[in-house]
C-alpha cells in the first residue's frame, strides 16, 4: 500500500463522498489517506457521522477513519477528491490547490473558468494541459480540475464522435433525471412518486453550455468552446440513478442512422485515456433493441462508466435523434473525478 | 330520465370502458342504455365481468347491468362510445355507423381517414361537420368520429392559439407519458419502477401526424392537414396518470413568451364548444411557477378536461419553448369522446 | 359569515396545517380568522410563505392571510387548531387553553395526560367530558384535546365494536404506512423508492398504548385506559397517502369472522357524534373482496373519514385477523381535529 | 468443460429461468447443456425467445442455444432445474425423475408429498436423504426435490436456531412481498404504484405449513412436520426484489433478544452444506440498526444467498419480535434449487 498516491476526500458524508469512498475502496493507485467534512462531522469517526446511503456496503478501512476538517493544514494529500457544495468549495478549493494539492472537483464553483478544464479523458484529454496556463496565471503549485454536470457527462460522450465526423450545428436536448442527482435526502418521496418535475434549477443553462467547453480546444492557454448550439428541457423522474437524454441533431453534413451507428460504435479514447484503471472499453455502447438503453437496466454497464446510446433514427426535421443514458453518480460524479485523476497522474501532471 | 339520449358503451369493461362509464355518471343529456364487451363477458353482470380499476367507485346502475355482444343488433343507442381495440374497431364501429349510431370513437382504426374527423370541440368543432360527406360517400346513416391520441391530446390543444397568432413552422416534442396509456394490465410495475422506457411502439407516428389534421381544414369534403412539421420522441415514465409534453417551436412570426402567454391564457373556445357539459374552462391553464404542471398536481384541473401549460419561455435555437399537461384517460380518451358528442348533439348532427 | 365561529390554524405552512385549510373551506360552522406559524413565515402572506403539496388548490381566502406569530395575543379565535411540532406544542397550547380557546391538537405533547382526551367522537365521544376536569385541575377557561398518532387512527375505530360485542385481550398489529405521516419533505425519495423501511422512531410505544386510552373510561376526573394488550411493529411503504393495519386478535368470546363482520357493519357511532359536518356515515365500511381494502382505491372512501375494514377471517392461532385502512392526514390528522372541535360545538363545551 | 455435471432448466424464458441461466454461468461444477420452454419458444435461439428482464447481462452462452421442448428425450442432462409453472411441472417433472434425473424444482406441485423434501442445505440437509425412499416408493431413478415458497425462505432460516435453541411454539408472520414474486409481467404498474395489495393467493396457507416441513425430521421414510404454529399475512407492496417478513414468537423456554441474537448470529450450517459454491457463509446477518434491514440495501447480501435478521426486541405480548429479509428470487427461487442440487452432488445422491 504504501507506494500508492495519498488522496483524500472533501464532502465525505454525503452521497456523492460516499460514492468517491465506495469507488477508491481497493483503487489500484491511490489510498485514501483523509477524509474531510464540515465541522459538525469533524472528529467523529466516519461510520458515526454518515448516513450511507449506498447498496454497497462501507469499506471497512473508511468506517474507522476520524473525519478531518476540509483545511490543508488537515489534510496532506497529493490528489483531493471534493465532494463539496459550490458555496464551500468556491474558498477550499483554491486554498488546496495553491497548498499543491490536484484538485478534482464536482463542484460547478470553478466550471466556467477559461483556464479550469471541465474534464473528459475518453473524449479531449489534451484539455488537461490547461492546468499549465492555471497554475502560471494563478501561482498555484496544484490544480484544479472539474467534472461536469451529470446531465452534460452522456450528452457530451455521444457527441465527440458525431462532431468529429459529420460537424455539430444545432442541438435539442429534453433530459429526464434521476433523483440521486438532488443528493441526500434531495428530492422527497411526496414530490417524485406518480409524478415528474419538469423543472431543476440551474440545470439547464450548465447544459447549454458545458458540453461546448468539454469538446473545445486549447487556445492561447484558454479553453475556448465548440461553436454548435443546444436547447435543453430538463426533468426529474421517478428514477434512483441514471439520466437519459432524448436528442434532436443537426449536422453540418448528412449522416444516416447507420453512418452515425458506425461512428459511434467504432470511437476510440484517445491513447492518453485508454489504459486507465476507469476508463470505460468501450466508451460508448450502442443497443440495437427499439427500447434501451432503459436507467434500471442500462445504468451500470461498464461499471457505470460507460455511456450507452439507442435508438439513433432520422430525424423528421433536423438530421438524427438518439437516445443517451448514463449513470449521474459513477460516470457523472464521482467516477468522473476519478477519471480525471488518473489522467493527471498518467501525463506525469501531479 | 326518459328524456336523455340513449347511449351504449363498447369494450366497457376495459379501462377506458370504465372511464366511459364513471364519467357518464349523472350525465345531464346522456343515458347508458348498453354495456357491451367481447364474447367471453357478454351475459354477465358488468360487475362480475369488470375487474374496476378507478378510484372512483362503480355507479351503482353500472354493476346490475348485463353485459351485451357488440353488435347493433344488440345495441340500441342513439350514440355508441367505442373503447374497442383497434382490431375489432375495424369491423365494429363501421357496423353501428351503418346502423344509424353516431360512433365516437377511442380506437385509432379511421382516424387516418379523411373524412373522418379527429374531433377537438375546444378547437376545431367546425371539423365535425366532415361526416356529412362520410356519410354520403359511405352509405352510412350514423357516422364515425374520432379522437386523437393521448399524447397528441394537450399538444393540439396548446398549439391552436399559437398557430392563430404566429403561425407555426416546426415543432420539436418529448413526451414523458404515463402508464395508464397502455391500458390494464398494461405495463408491468418490473418494467417502470425505478425506470423509463424510451419506446412507445406507433406513437412517434401519430405525435406527428394527428395534431396537423386536429388543426387542419375542411376542404372538398376531405379534412386538409394544416402544413407544419412536427417531430416525436416518446416516453413512458413512472406516473399513473398524466402525460407531459416538452415543446420546441419555431413560428412563422416572432413572438415573446409574454405574447405566447396571453394568447394563451385569451384563448377562447369556438362558440359551439363553450356550453357543452364536458367543455373546459378555461380551455388553457398557463401556470407561473417555474415547475409547474405536475402531473399528480395538475392533472385533475378543470375535472380532467383543461390543457395545463407552463415554462413559457424563449428557445435558444428556435422561438419557444414550454410543457404542456393533459389528463390522457380524461380528455385523451373517454372525456374527448364524450366531449364530441355533445357537440353533435349541439350541432344536430346526429 | 359573520354568525360561523372564528377559528386558527397553528402551524399553518406545514402539510398538516395545509390539510386543515384545505378542510375547513366552505365549513358550514366554522371560519378561518387566523393563520399562524413560525417567525420565519409570519409577516408573510400564505401564499408566499407556504409550498402547498396537497392536490386540491389552495384556497383563494387562504393565499391572500397574512401569517401571524403563534401567540393568543395575535390570535383571536374560538378554536384552535394545532398542527404544530410537538416541542413547540408543549408551551404554546396551554397558553392558548389559558387564554379560553378550544385546543384541537394533532401534537402528541399532551396525548399521555389523564386529564387530556384523545378523542374519537364515533366510537368514544364521553371522553370529552374531562375536559371540564381538565378546566378544574389547571385553572383554564379553554381546553386541550388531541386525536390520536395516525396509526393508532384505523384501528382504534375497528376495535370498537367488536370490544363492546366479544370483549378484547390481545392485539397484533403489524403497520404499513405512508410516506406523508412523516411530513414534508420529510421521507426521501432515495430511502423509499424500491424499498420498505422497518422502522419509524417512537410509532410503536404510541400505538401500543393510545387504542387503550381512546376506548377507555372516564373515572373520577381521568381516562382510565381499557385493559387489552397491544403488540405493534411499524413499517414505511412507498405509498403517499393512508395507513394500512394486520391485525390479529384474541377476543374474550370467541366469534366467528361472520359474527365480527356483522357488528363492524352494523356499527352506529354514538347519538351526540352521529349528525357532525365531519362524521363519516357509515363509520365503517367492510369490503368483502378478497384484497381490499388498498391505500390508493379506499383511502378516500367517505371523504377520507371513514375506516375501511376487509379480510376478516379465523386466526389459526387466535381468534380473528383483518385488515384495516384509515387516511392518515385526514381522518388520522387534520380531519380528526375538525371532527372534535365539531362534537365540543355540539355539547356545548366551547 | 467437459468434466462438469450437464444439468437444463426447464421453464428458461421466464423470469425465475433467467435467474438460472444468470446464477450457473460460470458455476464451478455445473455445464447447461439445454434450456426448455413451452411449444410456443421450441426450436427458437433463446435470445430470441426470451424477454430478458434482469439487469446482468444474458450469458453469451444461452443467447445462442437453441430451446428444446421440456421431455426428457430432448434433455439429456444429469439435473433439471425447473422453473415451470405448477400446472406443467405436475407431469413433467416425474416423467424427468422416472428417467433418472436429479429434478431440483420450484414449482409448488410436489411440495406436499411427505416423501419429496422441501430442502434447505443450511438449516436441515439430512432431510435430503427422504429421496431414497421417494425412489423406492415410486420406482424412480432419478428423483424431485423442491425449494420453498419465497416467503417461507428467509422465515424458515431465521426460525432455525432459535427452534434449536429455546423451542418454538408460536409464529405470527405478516409479510411486505417483493412484485418478482410474482413472475414476469406479473403485477401491474396500476395495481402496485403508491398501494398496497393485502392478498396473494394461496400464499398465507403456504407460509403457514411449509417451514414447519421444512424444519421438520425424517421419520420412517417420510418427512414429519415440526409441530409449531403459524399465523400469516401475506401483502404485496411496491418493491421489486426481496421479501420482508415482521415476527412475533413465542418460545418453548424464555430467552432475551440478547440470547436470541447471539444464537442467530453464531448459526452455522451443518457440516454438509458449508462449502458448497451456493452456500451462504454467514448464513445469517444480524444488524444491529433500528431500521434494518431494508430491501434495496440489504437484498442483496451474501450474493443474495443469505438471511438478514434485524429489530431483534422483546414483544410485549409474546416473547420476540423481530423483522427477517430474502432476496426472493435468489435465495428464493432459483439460488435455493442450486444449492440443493450442489448439496445432492455432494451427498453423492445423483
Amino acid at each position: 500500500m504504501s507506494e500508492k498516491i495519498p488522496v483524500a476526500v472533501l464532502g465525505a458524508t454525503g452521497s456523492v463522498g460516499q460514492r468517491f469512498i465506495s469507488l477508491l475502496d481497493n483503487h489500484p493507485w491511490f489510498e485514501v489517506v483523509a477524509l474531510a467534512a464540515s465541522d459538525r462531522s469533524a472528529g467523529k469517526p466516519y461510520t458515526e457521522a454518515c448516513r450511507w446511503v449506498l447498496t454497497d456496503p462501507m469499506p471497512a478501512w473508511a468506517a474507522e477513519m476520524v473525519i478531518v476538517q476540509p483545511t490543508p493544514g488537515q489534510v496532506e494529500a497529493k490528489i483531493v477528491f471534493s465532494a463539496l457544495p459550490s458555496g464551500q468549495a468556491k474558498d477550499i478549493e483554491p486554498a488546496f490547490a495553491r497548498a499543491g494539492a490536484a484538485v478534482c472537483s464536482n463542484a460547478s464553483a470553478y466550471r466556467d473558468e477559461p483556464d479550469v478544464p471541465i474534464l473528459f479523458p475518453e473524449v479531449t484529454p489534451e484539455l488537461i494541459h490547461v492546468i499549465k496556463d492555471q497554475r502560471q496565471k494563478r501561482g498555484w503549485s496544484g490544480s484544479i480540475t472539474t467534472n461536469s454536470n451529470c446531465t452534460s457527462t452522456g450528452l457530451s460522450v455521444a457527441l465527440k464522435p458525431l462532431k468529429d465526423a459529420f460537424g455539430l450545428k444545432k442541438v435539442f436536448v429534453v433530459s429526464m433525471q434521476a433523483v440521486s442527482g438532488a443528493g441526500y435526502p434531495g428530492v422527497s418521496s411526496l414530490d417524485i412518486t406518480d409524478n415528474v418535475i419538469p423543472y431543476i434549477g440551474g440545470e439547464e443553462e450548465k447544459v447549454e453550455w458545458e458540453p461546448r467547453k468539454i469538446l473545445g480546444e486549447l487556445v492561447n492557454g484558454e479553453i475556448k468552446p465548440a461553436d454548435f448550439l443546444i436547447s435543453a428541457q430538463t426533468n426529474r423522474v421517478h428514477v434512483t440513478d441514471g439520466h437519459m437524454v432524448c436528442v434532436n441533431l443537426e449536422l453540418e453534413r448528412k449522416a444516416s442512422p447507420e453512418e452515425a451507428i458506425e461512428v459511434l460504435r467504432n470511437y476510440q479514447a484517445p491513447q492518453a485515456a485508454r489504459d486507465l484503471p476507469s476508463a470505460p472499453n468501450p466508451v460508448i455502447i450502442v443497443r440495437d433493441e427499439p427500447d434501451r438503453p432503459q436507467p434500471r437496466l442500462d445504468r451500470s454497464t461498464g461499471r457505470g462508466m460507460a455511456t450507452v446510446v439507442g435508438r439513433v433514427r432520422p430525424d423528421i426535421i433536423l438530421d438524427l435523434r438518439f437516445v443517451v443514458l448514463s449513470h449521474n453518480t459513477i460516470r457523472g460524479a464521482a467516477g468522473g473525478s476519478l477519471f480525471n485523476a488518473e489522467l493527471q497522474v498518467k501525463e506525469n501532471l501531479l
